[in-house]
Protein backbone atom coordinates (compact mmCIF):
# COMPACT_ATOMS: atom_id res chain seq x y z
CA UNK A 1 0.00 0.00 0.00
CA UNK A 2 1.49 3.81 -1.04
CA UNK A 3 1.75 6.10 1.61
CA UNK A 4 -0.19 8.90 2.10
CA UNK A 5 1.48 12.37 0.92
CA UNK A 6 2.40 14.07 4.20
CA UNK A 7 0.62 17.03 2.68
CA UNK A 8 -2.44 15.09 2.82
CA UNK A 9 -2.04 14.19 6.24
CA UNK A 10 -1.66 17.81 7.37
CA UNK A 11 -4.47 19.09 5.51
CA UNK A 12 -6.99 16.73 6.04
CA UNK A 13 -8.51 14.04 8.23
CA UNK A 14 -9.21 10.22 8.34
CA UNK A 15 -12.64 9.31 7.64
CA UNK A 16 -12.41 5.63 6.33
CA UNK A 17 -10.89 3.01 4.32
CA UNK A 18 -13.25 2.10 0.99
CA UNK A 19 -11.07 -1.03 -1.20
CA UNK A 20 -9.58 1.37 -3.40
CA UNK A 21 -9.58 4.60 -1.77
CA UNK A 22 -8.33 6.08 2.06
CA UNK A 23 -11.22 8.43 2.20
CA UNK A 24 -10.24 11.59 3.84
CA UNK A 25 -11.80 15.29 5.29
CA UNK A 26 -10.52 18.28 3.78
CA UNK A 27 -9.54 21.24 6.81
CA UNK A 28 -11.56 23.45 4.48
CA UNK A 29 -14.50 25.77 6.48
CA UNK A 30 -15.73 26.83 3.35
CA UNK A 31 -17.59 23.72 1.52
CA UNK A 32 -17.52 20.18 2.95
CA UNK A 33 -15.20 18.48 0.43
CA UNK A 34 -13.40 15.00 0.51
CA UNK A 35 -10.84 13.23 -1.24
CA UNK A 36 -10.34 10.27 -2.27
CA UNK A 37 -6.63 8.63 -2.44
CA UNK A 38 -6.44 4.93 -4.13
CA UNK A 39 -4.06 2.67 -2.22
CA UNK A 40 -1.18 2.45 -4.75
CA UNK A 41 2.16 2.87 -5.22
CA UNK A 42 3.70 5.30 -7.47
CA UNK A 43 0.19 6.58 -9.08
CA UNK A 44 -0.10 10.08 -10.26
CA UNK A 45 -2.71 9.38 -13.09
CA UNK A 46 -6.34 7.58 -13.15
CA UNK A 47 -5.01 6.03 -16.58
CA UNK A 48 -2.14 4.05 -15.24
CA UNK A 49 -4.40 2.02 -12.38
CA UNK A 50 -5.29 -1.11 -14.09
CA UNK A 51 -9.03 -1.50 -15.49
CA UNK A 52 -10.24 -3.40 -12.48
CA UNK A 53 -8.84 -0.29 -10.20
CA UNK A 54 -10.68 2.18 -12.83
CA UNK A 55 -13.83 0.56 -12.50
CA UNK A 56 -13.26 0.45 -8.93
CA UNK A 57 -12.20 4.20 -8.24
CA UNK A 58 -15.28 5.19 -10.68
CA UNK A 59 -17.61 2.65 -7.85
CA UNK A 60 -16.12 4.97 -4.96
CA UNK A 61 -16.75 8.26 -6.41
CA UNK A 62 -20.35 7.45 -6.94
CA UNK A 63 -20.72 6.12 -3.60
CA UNK A 64 -18.94 9.24 -2.32
CA UNK A 65 -20.98 11.72 -4.25
CA UNK A 66 -23.98 10.30 -3.24
CA UNK A 67 -23.11 10.02 0.56
CA UNK A 68 -22.04 13.92 -0.38
CA UNK A 69 -25.33 15.21 -2.11
CA UNK A 70 -27.73 13.62 0.51
CA UNK A 71 -25.78 14.77 3.40
CA UNK A 72 -25.46 18.17 2.81
CA UNK A 73 -28.29 18.49 0.54
CA UNK A 74 -25.87 19.74 -2.00
CA UNK A 75 -26.58 21.64 -5.01
CA UNK A 76 -24.06 19.88 -7.42
CA UNK A 77 -21.03 17.66 -6.44
CA UNK A 78 -18.02 18.60 -8.62
CA UNK A 79 -15.27 15.72 -8.89
CA UNK A 80 -11.83 16.64 -9.50
CA UNK A 81 -8.65 15.09 -10.51
CA UNK A 82 -6.05 17.95 -10.53
CA UNK A 83 -2.76 17.04 -8.86
CA UNK A 84 -0.36 19.74 -10.40
CA UNK A 85 1.04 19.98 -7.08
CA UNK A 86 0.68 17.17 -5.05
CA UNK A 87 0.93 14.50 -7.40
CA UNK A 88 -0.22 11.51 -5.86
CA UNK A 89 -3.31 10.63 -7.36
CA UNK A 90 -5.87 11.63 -5.31
CA UNK A 91 -9.62 12.58 -6.68
CA UNK A 92 -11.65 15.92 -4.54
CA UNK A 93 -15.57 15.99 -4.36
CA UNK A 94 -16.37 18.58 -3.34
CA UNK A 95 -20.75 19.50 -2.21
CA UNK A 96 -21.72 22.93 -4.04
CA UNK A 97 -24.25 25.10 -2.75
CA UNK A 98 -25.19 28.32 -4.37
CA UNK A 99 -25.13 30.25 -1.44
CA UNK A 100 -21.17 28.91 -1.20
CA UNK A 101 -18.12 31.60 -1.11
CA UNK A 102 -17.21 30.69 -4.78
CA UNK A 103 -20.42 29.80 -6.57
CA UNK A 104 -20.72 29.01 -9.40
CA UNK A 105 -17.07 29.36 -10.10
CA UNK A 106 -15.04 26.21 -9.05
CA UNK A 107 -13.88 26.29 -5.73
CA UNK A 108 -10.17 27.06 -6.36
CA UNK A 109 -11.10 30.58 -7.45
CA UNK A 110 -11.34 33.23 -4.37
CA UNK A 111 -13.79 35.74 -5.45
CA UNK A 112 -12.97 39.23 -4.21
CA UNK A 113 -14.91 40.66 -1.30
CA UNK A 114 -16.84 43.58 -1.53
CA UNK A 115 -15.54 45.71 1.35
CA UNK A 116 -18.37 48.21 2.74
CA UNK A 117 -17.19 51.55 3.51
CA UNK A 118 -17.67 52.63 7.15
CA UNK A 119 -18.48 56.05 6.62
CA UNK B 1 -29.37 11.13 -27.49
CA UNK B 2 -29.22 14.54 -25.58
CA UNK B 3 -29.06 17.45 -27.48
CA UNK B 4 -25.78 19.13 -26.82
CA UNK B 5 -25.81 22.59 -24.73
CA UNK B 6 -26.32 25.71 -26.69
CA UNK B 7 -22.87 27.15 -24.72
CA UNK B 8 -21.17 24.43 -25.66
CA UNK B 9 -21.86 24.64 -29.29
CA UNK B 10 -20.66 28.08 -28.98
CA UNK B 11 -17.73 27.32 -27.44
CA UNK B 12 -15.87 23.66 -28.56
CA UNK B 13 -15.73 22.46 -31.61
CA UNK B 14 -16.52 18.64 -32.45
CA UNK B 15 -13.86 16.73 -32.92
CA UNK B 16 -15.83 12.64 -33.19
CA UNK B 17 -18.30 10.41 -31.23
CA UNK B 18 -17.31 7.50 -28.93
CA UNK B 19 -19.91 4.86 -27.48
CA UNK B 20 -21.00 6.87 -24.89
CA UNK B 21 -19.70 10.82 -25.03
CA UNK B 22 -19.52 13.15 -27.72
CA UNK B 23 -15.80 14.73 -28.00
CA UNK B 24 -15.32 18.13 -28.38
CA UNK B 25 -12.42 20.69 -28.70
CA UNK B 26 -12.91 23.56 -26.49
CA UNK B 27 -12.01 27.21 -27.92
CA UNK B 28 -9.60 28.51 -25.75
CA UNK B 29 -5.53 29.23 -26.64
CA UNK B 30 -4.21 28.40 -23.15
CA UNK B 31 -4.83 25.21 -22.76
CA UNK B 32 -5.10 22.21 -24.73
CA UNK B 33 -9.01 21.53 -23.34
CA UNK B 34 -11.30 18.71 -24.51
CA UNK B 35 -14.94 18.02 -22.97
CA UNK B 36 -16.58 14.86 -22.92
CA UNK B 37 -20.27 14.90 -23.07
CA UNK B 38 -22.17 11.70 -22.39
CA UNK B 39 -25.16 11.43 -25.02
CA UNK B 40 -27.78 10.15 -22.38
CA UNK B 41 -31.31 12.43 -21.77
CA UNK B 42 -31.59 15.01 -18.59
CA UNK B 43 -27.93 13.29 -17.05
CA UNK B 44 -26.26 16.28 -14.77
CA UNK B 45 -24.30 13.76 -12.43
CA UNK B 46 -22.16 11.14 -12.42
CA UNK B 47 -24.21 9.00 -10.39
CA UNK B 48 -27.00 9.49 -12.67
CA UNK B 49 -25.65 7.51 -15.37
CA UNK B 50 -26.15 3.50 -15.00
CA UNK B 51 -23.46 1.20 -14.05
CA UNK B 52 -22.46 0.71 -17.45
CA UNK B 53 -22.56 3.71 -18.77
CA UNK B 54 -19.93 5.24 -15.61
CA UNK B 55 -17.75 1.98 -16.52
CA UNK B 56 -17.89 3.69 -20.09
CA UNK B 57 -17.26 7.09 -19.34
CA UNK B 58 -14.23 6.06 -17.09
CA UNK B 59 -12.96 3.85 -20.53
CA UNK B 60 -13.68 7.43 -22.24
CA UNK B 61 -11.79 9.50 -20.04
CA UNK B 62 -9.02 7.22 -19.80
CA UNK B 63 -8.60 6.61 -23.73
CA UNK B 64 -8.80 10.95 -23.76
CA UNK B 65 -6.30 11.54 -20.95
CA UNK B 66 -3.48 9.12 -22.68
CA UNK B 67 -4.33 10.60 -26.09
CA UNK B 68 -4.05 14.27 -24.39
CA UNK B 69 -0.53 13.16 -22.60
CA UNK B 70 1.14 11.67 -25.47
CA UNK B 71 -0.45 14.14 -28.39
CA UNK B 72 0.72 17.47 -26.24
CA UNK B 73 3.53 15.77 -24.22
CA UNK B 74 1.62 16.66 -21.35
CA UNK B 75 3.12 17.11 -17.81
CA UNK B 76 -0.08 16.23 -15.72
CA UNK B 77 -3.50 15.62 -17.04
CA UNK B 78 -6.54 16.91 -15.19
CA UNK B 79 -10.14 15.50 -15.45
CA UNK B 80 -12.80 17.92 -13.81
CA UNK B 81 -16.52 17.28 -13.42
CA UNK B 82 -18.06 21.23 -12.16
CA UNK B 83 -21.07 22.16 -13.96
CA UNK B 84 -22.21 24.99 -11.83
CA UNK B 85 -23.03 26.60 -14.78
CA UNK B 86 -23.87 24.28 -17.80
CA UNK B 87 -25.78 21.28 -16.06
CA UNK B 88 -25.48 18.67 -18.60
CA UNK B 89 -23.18 16.23 -17.70
CA UNK B 90 -19.22 16.91 -19.02
CA UNK B 91 -16.02 16.11 -18.56
CA UNK B 92 -12.98 18.67 -18.76
CA UNK B 93 -9.90 16.94 -19.67
CA UNK B 94 -7.00 19.61 -19.89
CA UNK B 95 -3.70 18.98 -20.67
CA UNK B 96 -1.50 21.16 -18.56
CA UNK B 97 2.59 22.08 -19.08
CA UNK B 98 4.82 23.17 -16.42
CA UNK B 99 4.78 26.74 -18.55
CA UNK B 100 1.04 27.09 -18.95
CA UNK B 101 -0.31 30.21 -17.66
CA UNK B 102 -1.75 29.09 -14.49
CA UNK B 103 0.57 26.35 -13.80
CA UNK B 104 0.64 24.96 -11.51
CA UNK B 105 -2.44 26.37 -9.95
CA UNK B 106 -6.05 25.19 -11.63
CA UNK B 107 -7.34 26.65 -14.92
CA UNK B 108 -9.80 28.19 -13.25
CA UNK B 109 -7.89 30.41 -11.76
CA UNK B 110 -6.10 33.49 -14.02
CA UNK B 111 -3.22 34.82 -12.19
CA UNK B 112 -2.02 38.75 -12.31
CA UNK B 113 0.17 39.51 -14.49
CA UNK B 114 3.53 41.25 -12.68
CA UNK B 115 3.72 44.02 -15.48
CA UNK B 116 7.06 45.06 -16.16
CA UNK B 117 8.17 48.76 -15.47
CA UNK B 118 9.58 50.68 -18.59
CA UNK B 119 11.62 53.42 -17.14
Amino acid sequence: MEKISKSFLKDSYFITELNLCTIRLVNNCKFPWIILIPKRKKITDIFQLNKKDQNLLMEEIVYISKKMKKIFNAFNINVEKIGNIVSQLHIHIIARSKKDSSWPLSVWVVKKKNIQRKV
